[in-house]
Order: C-alpha cells, then sequence, then structure tokens
C-alpha cells in the first residue's frame, strides 16, 4: 500500500480525510476534485472518492470523467469502481457512495 | 463489436434505446438497472448507461455498485468508465454523463 500523502493545497480543495480518500460534496467543483484525482494518481496509481446524496454523487462521477481526460494525454487510463459504504455524520448513519479509482 | 439484443423485459424497464445503452432517470430503480446491466454483461461483456441531472447519475452508480454484487459470485468483476456526451432533450443540449460497463 502505498502511503504518499497528498498535498496540503488538495486537502484544502477537497476535504481529505485520510491521503486515499476524497470526500465530495455537492458543492465541489468537479475539476478541482478532478485535479486533486490526477494529483494522486500519479504518484500511488489509485484513490477513494466518498460522496453523500445525489449532489455529491454526481460531482464526484463528473470528476472523474474530467480525471479521465487529464490523465489519458500521459497514458494513464482510469477506471472506477463503484461501491457502498456506511458514514456516520452528526451521529447518523448513512450510506455513502464509494468511489475507487484505480489505473487499468 | 456484439450484437446480442436485450430482452424485451430489460429494454421495458430502464428505457433501453439501442442494445448497448440503458438510459437512467432519477426515477430508475437501482436494483432493477442493476438486473440489466448483470443480464447484458453476462450477454456481451459491455453495457452504457446514460443519465442527465445529478439524480440521475445517483442511480446509475448505486446500480453500477448493485451489478458489480450481483455478478462478483460468478466471478464476473465489472469497472466503470465515466465520460460526457452531448445529448438532445426536447430541442435542447444538455450534458449526459455516460458510463461504460466493462468486464476487467
Amino acid at each position: 500500500m502505498a502511503t504518499v500523502a497528498a498535498p496540503e493545497s488538495v486537502k484544502h480543495l477537497v476535504g481529505l480525510e485520510t491521503p486515499e480518500i476524497l470526500k465530495v460534496s455537492s458543492s465541489s467543483r468537479p475539476t478541482a476534485v478532478a485535479g486533486a484525482i490526477a494529483g494522486i494518481i500519479r504518484h500511488n496509481g489509485h484513490t477513494e472518492l466518498q460522496a453523500v446524496g445525489a449532489g455529491a454523487v454526481n460531482q464526484a462521477t463528473k470528476a472523474i470523467a474530467i480525471a479521465r481526460r487529464y490523465l489519458a494525454p500521459e497514458g494513464i487510463d482510469i477506471v472506477c469502481i463503484p461501491d457502498f459504504a456506511i458514514v456516520t455524520i452528526a451521529d447518523q448513519d448513512k450510506t455513502a457512495v464509494r468511489l475507487i479509482v484505480e489505473v487499468r
């Protein structure tokens, strides 16, 4: 498992909890998240997005589509593996969508 | 390119335009769409979802996560490749999210 930490600027942009999980909200800018994804993928070839709610899942999915375009010219082909996770927000359990991003 | 048509029941469930594109809306049931994805993947190893709007993208993404769980016990590991597409709805051009689903 790679342990390269994301730069502080990336953590600030997308609310990074651990080096591998990017928390995306409905107000996250897809291009900013895409830049974060591309940066982390270049470093360790793997990242994970977490989104709660339709707006957040939409921004996260668009961010991955944009990151694909950022990385394609470098010969890096990323795919996405959607899954569910239970997260606790304000003492309430919510179902989050987890989007694992990997190099194909 | 495989040309196996999806069964009529699948077309009815998810609004299938061509054998490979599943149109997902915000009111699509993720489990129903997941069943359609699993059925098509078993037949030709490839399908494509199209979603316009955050609610639709959310349902489509959840459907792929559920389809992964349907297919995993059969040893079929699917991945998702998000992209954009321009679609014309009621004479207006809209940006759709296209989710290509492939066997890894």
